[in-house]
């Protein structure tokens, strides 16, 4: 069998080579990882859940205008995505203090905000992805101004609209994070969401019990992460119609 | 028993007035009427599963900072709202085409618009609220441009999210319409959702099958309205616990 080309592997998806110039094959890997990689475990069938998932929101996403790096999902564990080059910054949208901001502020968590935030986060691993304000971002070169402002208009979008989808299903959306790519269309530059919208990068809450249905599961200890994300998936009626473990390794296509 | 002042009839809902000064009680009728009121009926139920639909979205709208009239629901048909000025407008929000769009321009209901386009009708029934440019709008000083600026960004906030709330339960949000109110603050005029959403005011064709859960179901003859307004409400999850018809009689308050 011919062997793919990795082209990056993450804490949580592989990346490989396209059928075509320009496309990746993404795949959703069962690890979990917290805290800068300090705490790890294989979750069966998370890849599955995140995979579809993040497809329904794509597509939803897409729907309204909101361009995306996605273009279908091939299998279970994959889905073929744009080639985007990454800006290197986590968008986070925050509706509620929860994690590191609860933490950096003294907050209580599940305190509403005055508006939603939105914070910008460098990405870099050996760093820990330090919170950085957006002068540092134009500054450094690593977006422009007009990257910086369609961002934000892009994100409070997102958030309007996740919102919605969780409100409809008894869910608190508190925070969520997500990476935007660059693709240049006759050398115009054009923004798209990249990575993934999953419960391994929104935080979930039950609107009636407050029960957590996102990757604080893992990170805190708090039950089964599977269960959780199964949870999402049931009430949004993408449940996988079999999400059972299937050998971790990515299958080949072409 | 004390007689509450009757403020204002319509077509679909009653206005009271309400315990404190600057509010309002909204009674939702069972009546339904199209084609600017020569179609008629009375369907049970209804007005009970529009006033539980429009006070889920309206918590859901004032959830994400959208200012809305809406202040507290009272009963199965009646809620507390606040008294606006109500701008003589039907600001309407197209993701698809269908009614007067589709049949004016000729287009096949169903055909995804470019973008969401929103349009103004001026409220007036001895005119079949017609379709009016902005221009009209500014020129006839029925808004400012200011005020048109912030009901367009108003208005396609509420698309997106309310578009999410519709894709997360398998329905398709084509079209709805919103009105706007204005309130004054200490002299600062400030504009705020005002009148409903619920399935009068939307077209919601589910996503799989582009079966009709909103008006056309009436206007068209398509089959029970109160059965595909509890659709939506169950698939929300605000199913009243009791939709059986009750006496179509206000109740009193204090």
């Amino acid at each position: 069998m011919a062997r793919r080309k990795k082209i990056y592997e993450g804490k949580a998806k592989i990346l490989y080579e396209g059928p075509e110039p320009g496309t990746l094959v993404q795949y959703f890997k069962d690890d979990a990882t917290a805290f800068n990689a300090e705490k790890k475990a294989v979750i069966e069938g998370k890849g599955v859940l995140n995979n579809r998932l993040s497809e329904f929101f794509m597509t939803g996403l897409t729907q309204i205008g909101i361009p995306t790096h996605f273009i279908k999902r091939l299998n279970m564990r994959e889905q073929l995505i744009r080639q985007v080059e990454i800006i290197p910054l986590e968008v986070i949208v925050r509706n509620f203090a929860a994690g590191t901001m609860a933490k950096r502020l003294g907050m209580e968590e599940g305190t509403a905000l005055p508006r939603p935030i939105v914070e910008f986060s460098y990405k870099d691993d050996s760093l820990g992805d330090p919170l950085v304000p957006e002068e540092y971002i134009i500054a450094f070169g690593w977006a422009s101004q007009q990257d910086m402002d369609d961002i934000v208009s892009l994100a409070l979008r997102v958030n309007d609209w996740m919102s919605g989808v969780m409100y409809g299903v008894g869910i608190k959306l508190i925070d969520f994070k997500i990476e935007i790519g660059r693709v240049w269309d006759n050398e115009f530059p054009r923004l798209m969401l990249a990575d993934e919208i999953s419960p391994d990068s929104c935080r979930l809450w039950d609107i009636e019990t407050g029960q957590k249905l996102d990757k604080d599961v893992f990170r805190r200890d708090l039950g089964n992460l599977t269960d959780a994300y199964t949870e999402v998936a049931k009430r949004l009626g993408v449940m996988p119609s079999n999400v059972t473990h299937r050998p971790n390794k990515p299958t080949l296509i072409n």
